[in-house]
């Protein structure tokens, strides 16, 4: 049976990516195609080594991404976002909805190859669409 | 002409709303009708009142909010949410349907008055009749 935490579902998903640095990997696995430790500490925010290994922990135990060898029999590790992390990817695009309206954002294109316009544009006209690619591209 | 910051827009959304209580904040307006500082301190989750100051002072520099009298010439102030803040809507929409599927939520019923499973039908079902029917209980 499912664990009840008795709590507001606004809570219930703040817990799990009301840090920034959380739903920032979360973005770099959905649009950037980053799975290891290395590809994190890359991103453009600067993110530091003891924060990113928390919230890597976090994201595992909360269920979000798992542990798998970055190639098959290799002993390096990387990272797979789980059903229930990709399940996020509504939130993250309404953000970037809501975001494009009140800022614009020349580096906004770096989220996804191709230009932003058209990502809003199919955020707007072919959610679903969209979702289905976005979730492709993880497995 | 727009300010634009050239923030990733994930970004420029967790700077508003990535913090737990100023999304909470906005969540006691948008389902709770709250809308003064005394409304706020009385959630469940314990605001301090430090914190709720400037979680406050900080939605509305945002422009997420603004200061309005409580009643017509009342000294008394009172917050309403801004286009731009009730613009916020479907994110937060979209967290409480993740969490409705990887949680149960008893005490999501005190969300909205009504069937936490009636908000849930509707968020799939007629989300714009549910937004509209939402800010216009913020006029």
């Amino acid at each position: 049976m499912a664990k009840v935490s008795g709590k507001c579902p606004v809570v219930f998903a703040l817990d799990v990516i009301g840090d920034r640095w959380s739903l920032l990997v979360l973005r770099d696995m959905l649009f950037r195609g980053k799975r290891t430790y290395g590809d994190f500490l890359k991103s453009h925010e600067k993110i530091s080594t003891n924060i990113l290994a928390d919230r890597l922990g976090k994201l595992e135990a909360a269920g979000m991404i798992a542990k798998v060898p970055a190639r098959p029999n290799s002993p390096r590790k990387a990272y797979k976002m789980t059903e229930k992390g990709a399940d996020m990817l509504p939130v993250i695009l309404e953000m970037i909805a809501w975001s494009a309206k009140y800022d614009r954002y020349p580096e906004g294109a770096a989220l996804i190859a191709g230009a932003p316009d058209d990502l809003l544009h199919r955020i707007k006209t072919d959610r679903d669409g969209l979702m289905a690619e976005l979730r492709l591209a993880l497995q």
